[in-house]
């Protein structure tokens, strides 16, 4: 277990970092910065626990991840200048933060016994890119995921394998197949730059607000 | 039963393709098109859901309408230069769809005894917009049903109306009562292009971060 | 148990009346208004009584709250340009529904039998800020909590000291210390205009989003 629990840790740190550089870019004092950091790495597994309707959410009943924001949140805000240098750092992280959660949040489902394949995948993709819905709807930016390279598809098809392997395999074991499928896919996708299609072609003459 | 099914799977569609469109205009990518589409024609039964206690929500338990949204974001996408030539279809279907959702969600409550009147409103309408509000807070808009027609107002009444004949007619019977009272409001506030008062006059010389 | 009700009432009105305000200056319609209105005075109510499971949400169940948001909203939008008069008014009993919802908020958690103090604070915290954060999404602000003085730490003192006293006051004695230590530092920090730092000084050649 304890190299999921490092997972997790990387993942929170990675996470609560993004966070707080929006905040900073946007202007927000420290407190806002630090709940958005918080915001950021909690907030995925808090609407989770909320869908399942595990109450209160695990975060709040262990302020670890919460204690970790906070620090992360506190460090990027005093050394935001030299935090460039860690730009390569900071990506794989976020990936690691990715698959772990979209692992620990797919594992939810089968904790809860709710193992239908729909909500393995719901709980797995809620955990890893609720946190960074939330921190883009509370800055004003249309959610990224939405936009940006192959984020939450590697979520979606990491969560797709643990379902398949877990009547094979152990809890622990599914947890880490579902991790690298993910972290992989997201990899490769910043790698190699790799996008969904977007439709550009928009000269048809109406807008949805006209329908 | 079955009309009421055939209404809900209309509705569905109608609320996934307006999802669909605002996420295609915001220049979403493939995923992000169909994740609005989703969120516009099963977040307010989520909500509504979590709201009364009944977790996992429906949607995440039965994938059928997430199929039905993701069929048809996928079909808006490709065919989007032609959908302006169902324009009114559409505008007919989204109204069959705040009337049906707003029965549903109304009946919700009645289903988990709660049935005061306040209660059946809020499940009534939560259901019914929900899903639109939380499509344009993605996109960074200010939910259009504070600004556009009689649309909630529609579905408050239609709740108001079932809670009221629910003690004389049977379950269903009230639900259509419920739909064809939000649905005949809703088709005559477009048709007349009635909208609620907005206060225009504001040169008062303050502003409300100055309070 | 009086006095808490009565300050609950004007927390409620003051917070209902910002939320009308920002409604007005967004060109909302009567509607609109309305809704923010009521977002804003029991948004964080709902959103407390959801994370801690108790459902459906206080403020669903008993519809008074609700009726005094709706009230406050139509007087603020008929006389509007009058409401200027009452700013300081009006910035007092938005600094008395932060003490008093941080208090509810926070007595809720040990009500629950939840009295860890995170949970303490994240119940005070949210019940005392999620309806302004709640109202600032919608209308496409970033939330001021995140900007403007000292607001939301305000809040968390207020609910640490609850928690620290609670072993040696009753329950409602408490409540009031909550209540005064929020308010007090509330009201410090308008007279003084203290603010929290923000980090000003970016020219390091980088932006979040290329990380």
């Amino acid at each position: 277990m304890l190299l999921i629990n490092i997972f997790e840790i990387i993942g929170t740190i990675a996470f609560a970092i993004s966070g707080a550089l929006v905040g900073i870019e946007k202007k927000l004092d420290i407190f806002g910065v630090t709940f958005l950091a918080i915001t950021t790495a909690i907030g995925g597994g808090v609407f989770r626990d909320i869908i399942v309707g595990r109450t209160p959410p695990t975060a709040f009943n262990n302020p670890i991840y919460c204690v970790i924001s906070i620090i992360s949140a506190i460090l990027t805000y005093l050394f935001y200048k030299k935090i460039h240098k860690f730009k390569n750092i900071i990506l794989i992280s976020d990936a690691i933060g990715l698959g772990i959660f979209t692992a620990v949040g797919a594992n939810v489902a089968f904790f809860c016994s709710m193992n239908k394949p729909f909500i393995v995948i719901c709980t797995g993709l809620v955990t890893g890119i609720g946190g960074g819905m939330l921190r883009d709807v509370f800055v004003k930016d249309i959610p990224f995921v939405f936009k940006k390279e192959i984020y939450a598809v590697a979520s979606i098809l990491g969560a797709i394998s643990m379902y398949f392997l877990y009547d094979y395999l152990s809890n622990i074991l599914s947890m880490y197949a579902c991790f690298f499928v993910t972290f992989i896919i997201r990899i490769l996708s910043i790698k190699y730059n790799l996008n969904l299609p977007v439709l550009d072609d928009k000269n048809i003459g109406f807008k949805s607000d006209e329908i």
